[in-house]
């Protein structure tokens, strides 16, 4: 069974029909091998719009015909993710922190269960806020971390607290660095991934509604943070690494910085500037995915649509 | 300062600009007293689509004047979040789970304390799994529960748990369940809502990509929380219970049960079936602004429009 999507659960196989609910797909409603069997590269991020963005973009970069522009949303049917799927690649969003993206795990899980896909590679491209970094570079998670800088995910079951391993593929972490030579015009590095359940709070920000501690306070955190090899901070990655290691797909976490949160906590720069970084973590995967297709990279300037 | 919104953050009067960057608004770029002031309601639920009905069936309700069909999304800018105003009332999306949620409360909090909002109600209306209710049942939450059915919101602040209280407004809660002798179609009842950070395992469901327990261990565990008063379940009322209790908004969870738990784990009531479901919060809540503001609901039949 080389290569297939491992499903943990014995019970999937005696139900006569899954129904994906947040994605508004099913085993009974539609033919998921012949939709997905083929799919090799899935990319997953926070924002719907930047997932669609993603999906064109690569669209050009695979060189395959049309603009891209028309490409449809398969959760059509929901408005709780959206799934676009260009060649070999699927492109979902998954919201905002650890219970989205849990939702949204579990339901393209059984996806790609259920259409038989092979050697699948999962990526998350997403936002985070730096630390110690310049905003704009691109950090590719060695290992996810928690609060307390610990590579473990918590997950109750039953009332119950469970520990999860937040492993991450260490070789494609080193492929993806790799690749980053093709893209040169931004920092590119390896470090640990903070996740936190809240951005505010949770963060050590001083701006959000509520805040009890000063910023000598923050500071230390951060800097303990920083000292444990923490260089970015979101809010998914150690649920993202847990799922996709059980279930044996090969996962990797590109998230560029919108700001270096030593310096500051609200994100400031202007709109232009924050819409190129989000395209950076973009042109590495599809740097990547050219690389392992045997593709050259397409002529002119490779750039993603703005959204 | 009777009735304001307090905000428990020394460091915000310090700040010469708030960016409320999940919300694409600002307190430079724009006149939040102007556009909010007047504010009386906040409606938050999960889903974009179901809060744009909700603003367009609200502003049938108030009797204003067009379809209500053009309402504009205040936060086009960004697709985190969607915001829809009609009247003295916001609708807001939060996505799903705590993570989420916070993030908009925490922003949406700081915008109604800019724009210097007086004596708000906020109200989560929202879909969830019944517990021992028929589907289709209405919840009034009268306590947000954790995962061990405790009253209890654990935040991470700075890597440390802080405990945090759920209450809710009682004098709310029962005003709710008056209002709902209006909407007598349905059944409507006060109960424990127990919040998770998981659709599938957190929740006891047989039916994700990861699953370790019996069908006998999901009872047992579901049997617990129905005797503890929990008669739903689901993904971010303790956090909304807290931030709003901290920050001195009267609030209350109302949410439709889309099935009960203790029948089954997949949601699968036909489409027509569920949409008619996720109306009914909305029309009570409907039924609670029109008494408060002295209306008397409009002739013909009111139905909130699809999704």
């Amino acid at each position: 069974i080389g290569g297939l999507v491992l499903i943990k659960n014995p019970h999937l196989d005696t139900m006569e029909e899954d129904i994906l609910y947040h994605l508004d797909l099913g085993t009974r409603t539609h033919n998921l091998p012949a939709m997905f069997g083929d799919i090799k590269f899935v990319c997953v991020g926070g924002s719907p719009n930047r997932m669609k963005a993603f999906a064109q973009f690569m669209h050009k970069e695979l060189g395959l015909e049309g603009s891209g522009e028309d490409l449809a949303d398969i959760c059509a049917g929901t408005d709780r993710y959206a799934m676009y799927r260009t060649g070999p690649v699927l492109s979902i969003s998954h919201g905002m922190g650890i219970p989205s993206i849990s939702i949204m795990l579990h339901e393209l899980i059984k996806l790609l269960h259920h259409a038989k896909c092979r050697d699948v590679t999962i990526i998350r491209i997403g936002t985070s806020g730096g630390l110690g970094i310049e905003a704009g570079s691109v950090v590719i998670t060695d290992t996810a971390v928690d609060a307390s800088f610990q590579p473990r995910f918590e997950q109750v079951v039953l009332g119950d607290v469970v520990v999860r391993s937040t492993d991450l593929d260490r070789d494609l972490a080193e492929e993806l660095l790799a690749c980053s030579k093709e893209v040169p015009d931004f920092p590119t590095l390896i470090g640990h991934t903070m996740c936190t359940y809240d951005f505010y709070e949770g963060q050590g920000r001083l701006d959000g509604a509520l805040c009890s501690f000063s910023s000598e306070k923050k500071l230390e955190y951060l800097k303990r943070a920083h000292e444990a090899g923490v260089r970015n901070i979101e809010m998914e990655s150690t649920a993202f690494a847990a799922m996709c290691g059980l279930c044996g797909l090969k996962a990797a976490v590109v998230c560029v910085a919108l700001l270096d949160r030593l310096e500051g906590d609200q994100i400031r720069a202007p709109r232009e500037v924050l819409r190129e970084y989000q395209q950076r973590p973009q042109r590495l995967i599809a740097a990547f995915i050219r690389r392992r297709l045997g593709l050259h990279p397409p002529a002119g300037p490779a750039l993603p649509s703005s959204n």
